[in-house]
């Protein structure tokens, strides 16, 4: 026997994977597009064996087989917008690329239902539902790129989650393919079922670590007439804040309920709806949705409790304004990274009433720490993405900002939240979640894995602390600090 | 020894719990009331050596770590209203019961929020929730007995589901008691949280068998200004089907969207609000929910659509009448019982689009088995109280009635939908899950319920076929056929 070099393997691979998804659907090595994510802006990048597409369940199924018998972990991939590293593969392992789950999928307008494969985008979905009549109401700001099933994997959120809850609120199936190859169906098209424990609840949010996407059946709602969205600019944080208690207490319920502060407002200046507002700290951004007459009648209703205390509020009315204001919002991520080239951007959340405390705790880190740092989110929800801005050519500051990043998670453990609220815990808070979370809790979330995942290859080191010594790093990544 | 002596097992039972929850709360042998719930009905009663009320967390512990010891299943209990013989005890158990996990509880009007005990009659926590201008969603028809902890332990549904999705939606932290005793919290305040797989969600709906809910923090909304039911009458059922299409095509969506057969209405017909409608064979109850404005303008789209070849449509406008007009529909299920003197009433599920062919082979089914059947519930939700009307002290007439009622499983396995969309499994549809539900898929729900209860002793029998020989039926209920 000789020993196998790394060749020798990548060889076998090639050739034992290309006969189950085709030659063409494999890539050894993987290029560099499959081995990062939206981590890339913190400089978080893997390493894997091979990138596959397989095309079907079966394929998925055998490429699945095919790892857990070479020892191999299987990292499932969407789109690859996340913000954890969930889908940053390292070590010995191969990524499962789902956009060849790909094909039409299938709209029941009269039952306000749709089923698509994992790989369909999440904007592709909303535009089917739309054409149907209906409306998927998640919206992930990077629904341009992102998949169906990478939301589902994640249990996405985005400003609508605030009325329309999460995406495990509109899910009722999923074909999901288990740590052992099997491929499960989970739930179906009835729109109630308790026939099983959740089990099509506990797959949403799992972040691959229990099995790999490949379809997912969704109940709908017919699509609103109208959309109406309110930017409304205070002077500063206070002024805001209490216009957002307004807000909450006018009896409405927007569809989202957003805000920014005044970092995040400047860096995304250049481009605001209506024009600069140079003495703006704050932004809340509100959204009516519904019918004609109730979108009009909430807008009011929620204009008047913003309108307290604002220097203004803008009230696009036309569609085009109305996509603008939504478009300026999508980008405050990518402004905010613009700024000095790069971010660490968390996603804690606090029970809504204690937002105020919560950002005052994260400026205070910023200040601590010698580092620049912003917060934007879902006030409604409590959802918060405590932001650093980072040059990560710059090694120092690059330390110094993983240091306040890793405090930003101290926040919700003081307040009572939540480390993470949509982005997940991926490889990004794994040791947070390690440190954080009750030891009973991580010891059921570690054996309700192994059920679904026996041998333990899918997507080892993400989400799941492994219990060893409280947190176990796993095989590195490059740059950043896989916390 | 007499008769009525307890046994030498009963009188350590009673000292041993007596100690941990005080000699007040546990009764040796249990009153028949903790010995039944809904399915009284079907005449089902259960045995148990003792019932117990804990008051606290930590009695709860302590009782369920003496049932592990002494080898006791541990059967808890809400408000004892479940169609599904969830919460009846067979053999060698001990109920728990939730009453005394009682208090005020904890309502913070500004962030959308409470925290209720367990024990709490769900109409009390939808008080607590409006005196603080907040809304709890889910309004099963036995609000006023049934317990939060009970609705959280079945996920339970009623007319609202159709709009605001079952209990789970609401529920962000739960206190449970595991299956060894050990008190976890799940989740909590912050209403998005995907730091751990969803545990949370797994407990809701889970029936008893991972452990006993002893609290439970839910999200909130506003509440509505205006509640509008609409009752529209038709000729036939054809009518109805094709009413129902057009709601669900109006672009509104309702709070509800609710269906009564011709059976069903003749059992109410007595107290129809209104007045009595001789010709009506289908009604259609729909809500529109919301702000004043909002309200009215779905109630009259709704009201259009619902026209169209209906006999008529009556929309009560004050307050006592729409409360009279829910008071009736809740009524309905006591109506239908009232006509023989019982009835087995199951809850399936199809795929919206199919509810019409599931009707007319439910409607096939009784007039095959020679029984009385009638069919209403959740029209939107494809959710169906498919009915057997019965004697049960017609031993025959029983059996038949238990044969057909089985047959309904049937229905939802050949039109993709589920045996039960609220009720639950409990006891009664153990053995449809055993036959109908994939082997995978069983073998996962027993895995994950081991991973929660290792000794096996949280309500046993119920919910998750054990896997041996497909069913096995447990200790034998008294009465019915615990299917």
């Amino acid at each position: 026997l000789t020993e196998t070099t790394p060749s020798r393997t990548q060889a076998s691979a090639l050739r034992d994977l290309a006969r189950i998804v085709g030659e063409l659907n494999v890539r050894v090595p993987p290029p560099t597009g499959h081995l990062r994510d939206a981590t890339e802006s913190r400089a978080i990048h893997g390493s894997a064996l091979a990138s596959v597409s397989p095309a079907s369940t079966e394929e998925v199924s055998g490429v699945v087989r095919w790892c857990v018998r070479q020892g191999l972990a299987v990292v499932p991939r969407g789109g690859g917008t996340g913000y954890a590293a969930a889908a940053v593969p390292a070590g010995e392992a191969i990524v499962v690329c789902t956009d060849r789950l790909a094909g039409a999928g299938e709209v029941t307008p009269e039952a306000w239902r749709g089923t698509f494969p994992a790989g369909m985008t999440t904007s592709e979905v909303q535009r089917r539902c739309r054409e149907a009549g209906l409306f998927f109401a998640p919206n992930p700001g990077s629904a341009e790129s992102c998949f169906i099933g990478g939301n589902v994997a994640t249990n996405a959120g985005g400003p609508r989650s605030f009325r329309y809850g999460q995406t495990r609120s509109w899910v009722t199936g999923l074909v999901v393919v288990l740590g052992d190859g099997r491929p499960v169906r989970l739930g179906g098209s009835a729109r109630k079922n308790v026939e099983t424990l959740d089990l099509v609840g506990l797959v949403c949010g799992s972040e691959g670590t229990l099995g790999v996407i490949t379809e997912v059946t969704l109940r709908l709602q017919p699509a609103p007439e109208a959309e109406l969205p309110l930017l409304a600019l205070y002077a500063d944080r206070e002024a805001g804040l209490d216009a957002l208690s307004s807000a909450m207490a006018s009896g409405v319920v927007p569809a989202a309920l957003e805000f920014l502060d005044g970092e995040a407002l400047c860096a995304a200046a250049g481009t605001l709806p209506g024009g600069p507002a140079p003495d703006a700290r704050f932004a809340v951004l509100a959204e009516a949705l519904g019918s004609e007459a109730t979108a009009r009648f909430e807008a009011s209703v929620l204009n008047e409790a913003l309108a307290h205390g604002a220097l203004s509020v803008r009230a696009p009315q036309v569609r085009r304004d109305v996509a603008a204001l939504w478009r300026w919002r999508d980008g405050v991520s990518l402004a905010v990274t613009a700024l000095r080239g790069g971010k660490l951007s968390e996603d804690i959340t606090v029970p809504t009433e204690r937002l105020g405390e919560a950002l005052v705790a994260i400026d205070a880190i910023g200040l601590d720490a010698g580092v620049e740092v912003t917060s934007w989110g879902h006030a409604g929800d409590g959802n918060i993405h405590a932001t650093v801005m980072v040059d990560h050519t710059n090694a120092a500051g690059l330390i110094a900002a993983e240091g306040a990043a890793h405090r930003f998670l101290e926040v919700p453990a003081k307040l009572g939240g939540a480390v993470s609220g949509e982005h997940g815990i991926g490889r990004v808070k794994l040791r947070a979640a390690a440190t954080q979370l009750d030891r009973d809790v991580l010891a059921i979330q570690r054996a309700v894995k192994a059920v679904f995942d026996p041998s333990g290859m899918m997507n080892p080191w993400v989400k799941i602390p492994s219990g060893r010594e409280g947190f176990a790093a796993g095989p590195g990544l490059t740059g950043g600090d896989p916390r």
